[in-house]
């Protein structure tokens, strides 16, 4: 079985309104329109040319300020457990993330977006362009809508 | 700057009908409906409970067989360069991918799925459930949909 390891570098750091996780949008309802600023390493510049034609990016980061996992978790928009990789949690085996956000300019090395939703300060490992995305049709949010449905006043 | 280092570990290994790169469909009007099996560690096997309401995945993986990077790529769909965080170029500072698959069933560790875009044997770092999805009338495809509306025939 694959237990293999790697080593990966921030390529760069979100700056964001968030201090805490305590300020950052979650659960059930929350929107994620806080402005923030993907700042690359200035050596890494180029690797930007004719991102600004995309209006959405992937934004692959590290839950740096997480420590362990557990296997089953209870995230804020539902009561009950659900496995780990059922869910966005930030406790997880491998503690990486994934945000979609909006690019609203390039500034040089620095990426003006919105939707950001990590701790200022975060270690950014990869940004990639959203090509395709799902038709909402097809979609299906498991315990996520059910949870939804369930706790809708 | 941040350019602090990171380990991760495989958490479990794709199966594809992928032995090559050139086997897999990639470039201008390339589809992903492969099919594959993403094979978990047992002992995270708890981590996947409830994931079968969830339509699509995103699957975080490495590309372990790329080797260092080029800040400007000229991807298979264009015949011009971009900047690399502009592309799902393999060659990125961080080797790390990013795929959307749909799940077809989950059985106890193994999940297989549809659209499969890895070479077998790949170490699997992430999966997360999509749970919302970018309308396609709001996003933007910048470089690529210029390449493709040129190289049309």
């Amino acid at each position: 079985m694959n237990e293999r390891r790697f080593t990966v570098q921030a390529i760069g750091t979100a700056r964001t309104p968030f201090a805490s996780t305590a300020q950052i949008p979650r659960g059930r309802g929350a929107t994620h329109t806080a402005e923030g600023v993907l700042e690359f390493r200035p050596e890494l510049e180029a690797g930007l040319d004719d991102i600004d034609g995309f209006s959405h990016l992937y934004v692959v980061w590290v839950f740096d300020r997480a420590d362990g996992y557990d296997l089953r978790v209870t995230p804020p928009t539902d009561t009950r457990p659900h496995g780990v990789f059922a869910t966005h949690a930030p406790r997880r085996p491998n503690p990486i993330a994934l945000t979609i956000v909006r690019l609203l300019r390039r500034d040089g090395p620095s990426l003006h977006v919105a939707g950001v939703d990590m701790l200022d300060g975060t270690p950014i490992l990869d940004v990639k362009p959203c090509t395709s995305s799902v038709p909402a049709a097809e979609l299906r949010r498991g315990w996520l809508a059910a949870a939804e449905r369930e706790h809708a006043d």
